[in-house]
């Protein structure tokens, strides 16, 4: 009897006892310790889009610049996002099941920006799917947040049966060993991430550079949104008369730059050209009702732009099941 | 050798016949069938809060009324959810745990109305809790949607050790079998859903009808909101110096009545105090940027409300990771 009082649950005993209710609570269950998986389906047409969350980075208020300093503080605090610390900042990823093939569009950051980012592989993997059976990799550009999830932790190509795709102003410009020794030292990285990132596959024979008019890939057309880096690319996907725009890194501050688009980021290689790019996209996006999703908008990432005064405004897909078959 | 070529995978084959990039790409994966668990965790202080998706309904524009019809359409059309055969529409419901208990608030629809809903159990299960852990449920209020859910599929408790909370103005009108006996045959079901949910737990000497000002939960206090239903509660949750509002039923269309609130819903059993209590507790929302959550905004349903033009605006939270222990 001892031995019931000392390891029975509290509940059970109560129950054993004859109460009606249990007197006293049982012990719940530890609290989880993880977030769910980042990971959301959606159809497009006869498409599958598996959104994939590499995690979350902090970008300084201080990195836009284009409009008074307080509109953009205010922007962000009707937003609930102003902090000190920076904004807390999505890196999503796009995984493309065309029926034919599973198509990738960028690869988030593994290691190459700290711990709050790199879990692009652990959500693809708990979406189903193994990193073996990517057929391709697109890349929107070549910063370190889209391409450093090429490669493993052992440094080996994290999607060995892959071809990955190289917009071409973004290989000749990043890819371009005089342009990185000609340019600051703490610029540099930004050359040697996505040279080491993609160094597994060219030689492998699985790089393919491109350009954005020549793609060649069922339902998936690519279309030269430059600005933020120079050969920075969007991916049409078209489907049953259904499509969907990744879009990149069209927007990094959705608390800002649907309103005010006017506003670069430090970033941006050519601001006024990102600038006069996202205020195309974002024209095109709101007239045609466009869904779109972008790497840097609060996972999914996926939604619409519609008009709101002189700007745009987010409006986010919602949560909803798979259409039945 | 006729084997191998049958039956390898036309990419194995490929490397194995030592090109350095398959020359057919393999079959693909199938694409998943359903979507991903509709779960969702957050804290509040030391208490762990989980989102749970019971699915989705479809609702009327019709049903809304207060506003001129266009106006409705307009508000509507510009989030993209204008459709004939009505807006889809969110049923969640949210595990608390407190450190101490579970405590889950409402129970969603199970079959009371129809396939699209019923999905809270599958989703507590893969939110890593069983249903016999729930030590309580809190209802907002007795409408089928958040009742019947406290069924199984043969009539019994889903929440056999569960007590259950019901309003004690709630529990005067839904469970008065003269009031149901009096009222026209379309609006009984309303009464007799509730009284079966309710059934075993009354049995089991498990039914808590309370007055929301004497609610003794540890962290949890309830807010009379009523106008929706006649004794329609809230649930403040505090914890370290952290706040979470489960309003239940403020909002039934985020679209239209942040903007609108005077805007009421044909199931409000008391429009005008329905309209009040809305137009209370959103200014208590805003001007204490209070996270709330409610059953019927788009899952996981947890955000803030902020003051636009001469209405309101939702502020969906982003999804982030469980901050680190």
């Amino acid at each position: 009897m001892s031995f019931l009082l000392s390891y029975a649950r509290p509940a059970l005993l109560a129950l054993a006892l004859g109460a009606t209710a249990p007197l006293l609570a049982a012990q719940p269950p530890a609290q989880q310790e993880t977030q769910v998986p980042g990971v959301y389906r959606l159809m497009v047409g006869q498409m599958q889009v598996t959104a994939l969350h590499d995690g979350m980075t902090r970008l300084g208020a201080a990195l836009l610049a284009g409009a008074p300093a307080e509109r953009i503080q205010a922007r962000l605090a009707a937003q609930f996002l102003a902090a000190p610390e920076g904004v807390s900042t999505a890196v999503n990823a796009y995984l493309v099941h065309t029926g034919t093939q599973l198509v990738l569009v960028d690869s988030g950051a593994a290691a190459c920006f700290g711990p709050s980012l790199g879990q692009l592989l652990a959500n693809l993997r708990a979406a189903g799917y193994a990193p073996e059976q990517v057929d391709a990799v697109l890349l929107t550009h070549l910063h370190p947040d889209h391409v450093c999830g090429l490669r493993d932790a052992e440094g080996r190509a994290a999607f060995p049966q892959a071809r990955v795709y190289v917009p071409k102003a973004e290989a000749d410009h990043w890819l371009d060993k005089a342009r990185m020794a000609a340019s600051p030292a703490e610029a540099q990285g930004f050359f040697r991430m996505p040279q080491e990132a993609l160094a597994p596959y060219a030689k492998a024979g699985r790089l393919q550079v491109f350009e954005p008019q020549a793609l060649d890939l069922p339902g998936i057309r690519a279309q030269s949104s430059p600005g933020h880096t120079p050969g920075h690319s969007s991916y049409l996907l078209e489907s049953a008369g259904e499509r969907l725009l990744l879009w990149g890194d069209i927007v990094h501050s959705h608390a800002v730059q649907f309103a005010l688009p006017e506003v670069s980021i430090e970033f941006d290689s050519d601001k006024a050209q990102a600038i006069a790019t996202r205020r195309r996209v974002l024209a095109e996006a709101a007239d045609q009702s466009l869904l779109v999703a972008g790497s840097h908008l609060p996972f999914p990432g996926v939604g619409r732009v519609k008009r709101e005064g002189e700007g745009y405004a987010w409006v986010p897909l919602e949560f909803s099941p798979l259409p039945s078959r």
